[in-house]
């Protein structure tokens, strides 16, 4: 039979994991801690467990778990979510976005992405049928170029998908650029899907801007959030869509046939570890110590280092240092300085090469060192 | 946005649990365990967790994993899938359906399902956009009609789902049956999805015949397994995708994008735990003690038993009892008599009603009799 996503390989950043593992490098590739979580947690889901919090939960979330998340989002963004009828769990961000793809653009129907984006945004429009619109972020900066994006809206225009703070490029979109889409979008009827999964990874004083906060915004926005990134347990697979309940109910149509329920005692724990909000509170500080760490140990070597404003991720320019491509860069400092890292390239359906590769810092200390000590054979 | 599900509502499963709530009913009918998993399985889980396995899983599940599911289908059924190219980590056997669905049918292909069939095979048929085909299974037998099923392949037919043990009916394919089914599809290039979710509960010394054992049908197939289902921990959302290997890399193309990984801890502890086949072998005689308990209640009433030779389900025939709809009766049995079952009219499109409810026995002895109890009103 023919196949659904002739394009599709493996991701890169199974392929980096995978390299990095053969040749021993620090693996600053793939985005994800190799330090434990809290215990507090642990303890959390072993006791639901226990409890015998083990058959099917509400096709939605279990309740304790969708009212702490309302609750959160009227704290940190002043905007109510219903529990019952806005918020659903899903098993992860990228289901939450697959899901909420299939749910709202069918064939024939555009939609816009970003470029750099998340490698499986365009999949997952292919998935459902439509077509990919891709419209770049301004180069260098990786701000969102309004003209563009005007221009690439189309009558059959259904989506869009935003990333704020941004991975690969760790940008965060101000309040004026979220009102210039808001007044963007007004007069159209397409929907938003903003992934905010690096929503506490803020740095330098500044804020994430929820789409939350934008009443023009929330109104058609499914948005994501990830408990794997936020409380480093990025293999538990637990996310959330925060999204008006006419939304949600097109999500739920999709989400009750796709996973139909997600994991009851990861649920069950989570919601018990919420009640304290310091381990989200403090995340920023955490992960701004890491990258200050991290760019004070390049900042004199021929690695130029761009800002970092958010999420988990430092890119750094290579020009200076090779002139291979970025992904045969990424291939080389893998097997010979032994540290992997992952060539913006990927994040491109046309492999676009701006010499520049991503580093993920959600390391231990000492492990960035050891990245550090080996970066400066370069 | 139109609806990519314009004809879904919400699940009957998760209507009538929430109706058996409301009621204190005794619910049989949602299929879940209402007795608690073995401690060991909550210790290896725990246990993983505590050594760190936590971050993502490799994209097709742990290694410990798959190796555990190729070696008990080789034990089991006499045929190897390769560890690392036939075996994929699914988020249950719902994802694992809607994800091989979608990897194979594309909009203008066409779907066989054999009516009455499992709420979610239609619209993930319909999420891909293909069309549905319904053949019904001969009524009051439940088994295949193979000149139905020869009837309905055309040029278009892609795919055709079965399931045995059968959800709702408690049928089992037959070697014979099998068999045919092999030599039916043997000119064709027709992919199979053979669900066998229910695989560990088989009664009265009966076998059961999965697909992996007919080279003609494990060649073409995707075979589905739960360990929700066979470990009483149905929220935990796990189970396993076996396919040639062509197959498998077209499935993970779509499951990369979908949900990406699968938990994690989960893993291990089920790997850990599967260690011991004994849970697995020992399941049918658990079960069937349970389905004599039940049929043996009932077999006074005026409830008439049909047979159940595997599944944790038990269908009958209430044509004696009542005139209402199998659907009104539910709900009155839900709310007057204090127990929920399944309208078997769930399972068909058009809502085919033949007179026959389905109660679910995976319930302590003690909620059985109180069910019993409350039945014998009747
Ligand atoms: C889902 S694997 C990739 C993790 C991640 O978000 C990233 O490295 O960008
Ligand atoms: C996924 S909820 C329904 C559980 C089940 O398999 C059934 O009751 O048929």
């Amino acid at each position: 039979f023919p196949s659904r996503l002739p394009n599709v390989g493996t991701t890169i950043f199974t392929v980096m994991s995978a390299l990095a593992l053969e040749h021993k490098a620090v693996n600053l590739g793939q985005g994800f801690p190799d330090f434990a979580c809290d215990a507090r947690l642990v303890d959390a889901v072993n006791g639901a467990m226990r409890a015998g919090h083990n058959q099917y939960p509400p096709m939605a979330g279990v309740q304790v778990l969708r009212e702490a998340m309302s609750q959160k989002y009227e704290a940190l963004h002043a905007r109510r979510y219903d529990a019952n009828t806005e918020i659903t769990v899903t098993a992860g961000a990228t289901q939450a976005i697959l899901t909420a793809v299939l749910a709202c653009v069918q064939p024939g129907d555009e939609a816009i992405v970003l470029e750099p984006c998340y490698d499986s945004y365009v999949p997952n429009i292919e998935t459902a049928g439509a077509k990919v619109v891709r419209v770049p972020l301004t180069p260098g900066t990786f701000r969102p170029d309004f003209d563009l994006i005007a221009a690439a809206i189309r009558p059959r225009t259904r989506l869009m998908i935003i990333n704020s703070p941004h991975n690969p490029s760790g940008t965060i979109w101000t309040d004026a650029e979220m009102r210039q889409l808001e007044a963007l979008l007004a007069p159209t009827d397409i929907v938003l899907i903003s992934d905010e999964v690096y929503e506490h990874m803020v740095f330098d004083g500044q804020q994430h801007q929820s789409a939350a906060r934008y009443p023009g915004l929330a109104a058609r926005a499914f948005i994501v959030s990830s408990f794997g990134k936020t409380y480093h347990v990025t293999g538990w697979k637990i996310g959330t869509v925060a999204a008006p309940a006419s939304l949600t109910a097109e999500f739920r149509k999709v989400h009750q046939f796709n996973v139909f329920t997600v994991n009851t005692p990861m649920q069950y724990g989570i919601a018990e570890y919420m009640k304290d909000p310091a381990p989200y509170l403090q995340l920023s500080a955490f992960y701004q110590a890491k990258r200050d760490l991290f760019r004070e140990g390049l900042k004199d070597s021929r690695l130029k280092l761009l800002p970092s404003q958010g999420s988990y991720f430092q890119c750094v320019d290579i020009s200076d240092v090779s002139d291979l491509s970025e992904a045969d860069f990424c291939q080389w400092l893998t097997r010979e300085i032994g540290v992997a890292a992952i060539p913006l390239s990927a994040f491109y359906v046309d492999k676009f090469d701006q010499r520049v590769v991503r580093f993920c810092f959600a390391k231990k200390d000492d492990t960035l060192r050891e990245a550090l000590q080996r970066l400066r054979k370069l």
